[in-house]
């Protein structure tokens, strides 16, 4: 939450004449984003009648050499549909530029507000916007693997130790040591693989109402099973925030939302449970790593990982895998 | 540079319902603001074509007790063609609300962005925007006294103490203990006084090109000299950031902009000087203050004081008094 680099007036105004947008009328840094710092421009637009604009610089964590994947993928889902913002190219055809070393880019603006309070009908319509942005993206070219999948969950493990994890709660690391093996030994093979946007939290999607309006905030979307993708989304957004409450309701209506457009195979549905606890591991890691790693005073909000281990926890109870069965 | 408070999407659509303003499409937080929160808030608008507004809520510093002089002086402005937000009334006609038990505020959004390097033609435009907004204050009938005004002056350099003033640069706490009493004891009665801005920096003024579109941030208006106002704005428009280099051309076109509109009297004229001198120590004590009562780490930039030493300096100089001689 924060704008890390200070870019006057003058220098947006030169910015964006670079794309063929109109004039510069607006900017206000908005308080969102971690790895980046964002704008919300506004320009006279093409026909002088006014358009906004998402400005970003990336500054940290993002890979300049991931942009053309995350940008692309903007492009060809919003293409096809979807409701994802384009990205705009500069009068050269570029997808981003470099402004004082850093790479930016200039993204559609959509409406819509991140719910904080998800109801059925809205969940419902998440999963439906989440496997038709899977399948939109079937032939997208681009291939990207998952920088935050399994295969990184060890690292970040060991690297925040025992006693880190257990600073952060006394049973985390003990849990940590029981599930990261289950997880990691049982993760199944051969299931539908594609472009998944691996990140999908009520924050990253934008509604009007129960109808979806914008999928944003790709930066982590990655080459991955599609049922780990809704295995995140179902994490994201069935529990209360501080994961000590499931929600049934959410839960049903999510899944059935994402059949109603890609039904489930049966090896996806009895894979569920795991990609679920795969899930849970993969958020209460990356927040364990960043708590131990950012400063209690970084301009950052860290999030809480023990709001994921009680997701882990959840979904670790047997008892609890029938949320995942056909109904 | 910051917002404090989390409000939920469902908390921001309840609140907007308060006004007759259509209903809730988008909000951001956006960075701005020391004492506030704010947020970009977009709704359908009345007339469904849609209206941008910024939502402020009141975390620090601000007296609620003074949000009517502020509010309804943004109305009366506004009122009399000033490029000023208007206060949108809740549809009780209240001025502001109550939320989480913060004061809140919806007013308009403006166009235009703050220049970081002014022309002296923005810098006269400046200089008229200013003389404008003095006289269309001229009836209205709030009052407010100055609470950074100079009875506050002595009392931030004795919280600060010569060592705090020291730490912060050697020179420092000298500069204060000579200029300080000079400045209270030579101060001029019986110059014309009204509602003043007090605080037009670049970051407050709204422009598209060199036409001024906003005149923001009003939270330290008050009753006090017209003079002074200009002296602050002197200060604050007319020198490189650092307050290392001051900008002959700027200052000649801030104060021919003004005088266009409202001329200076002789005494304000001969006053400007040492009104100068005041108004460079007023940021420099309350910069000097919050540098010492703000931890490094908070969430908050702190402002560098020594920028407003330097323009002190300038000030005292008895050779610079010439800037402010009529051409």
């Amino acid at each position: 939450m924060a704008v890390y680099t200070h870019l006057g007036a003058e220098v947006l105004a030169g910015l964006v004449a670079e794309f063929d947008v109109g004039e510069l009328t607006s900017v206000k840094g908005i308080a969102e984003g971690i790895s980046n710092s964002n704008w919300l421009v506004e320009t006279t637009g093409k026909d002088g009648a006014g358009a906004r604009f998402i400005l970003t610089m990336y500054e940290y964590r993002i890979e300049v050499g991931d942009l053309p994947f995350f940008l692309s993928l903007l492009d060809h889902l919003s293409a096809r549909g979807c409701p994802v913002p384009r990205t705009i190219h500069d009068r050269q055809g570029n997808l981003y530029r470099l402004l004082d070393g850093k790479a930016v880019a200039l993204i559609e603006f959509l409406p819509g507000v991140s719910v904080s309070a998800p109801t059925p009908g809205q969940a419902q319509a998440v999963g439906r916007a989440l496997a038709q942005m899977q399948l939109a993206a079937a032939d997208f070219a681009g291939v990207r693997e998952n920088a935050m999948g399994r295969a990184e969950w060890q690292r970040l493990a060991q690297e925040c130790g025992p006693d880190g994890l257990a600073e952060i709660d006394p049973g985390f690391a003990e849990l940590v040591s029981r599930e990261l093996p289950a997880v990691l030994a049982g993760w199944p093979e051969g299931l539908p693989r594609g472009t998944i946007h691996a990140d999908l939290f009520p924050d990253n999607v934008l509604m009007l109402g129960a109808q979806v309006t914008g999928l944003i905030d790709f930066y982590f979307a990655c080459t991955d099973l599609f049922a780990y993708d809704l295995a995140v989304t179902h994490a994201a957004w069935c529990f209360s925030n501080d994961g000590k409450h499931f929600d049934p309701a959410l839960s049903s209506a999510l899944i059935a939302g994402y059949e109603e457009v890609r039904p489930l195979s049966d090896a996806e549905r009895s894979a569920l449970p795991l990609l679920a606890r795969g899930a849970a591991l993969r958020f209460a890691l990356t927040r364990a790593w960043d708590w131990v790693n950012t400063p209690a005073d970084a301009l950052v909000t860290r999030k809480d990982p023990v709001a994921f281990a009680r997701r882990l926890e959840f979904y670790a109870d047997p008892a609890n895998a029938t949320v995942f069965a056909a109904t």
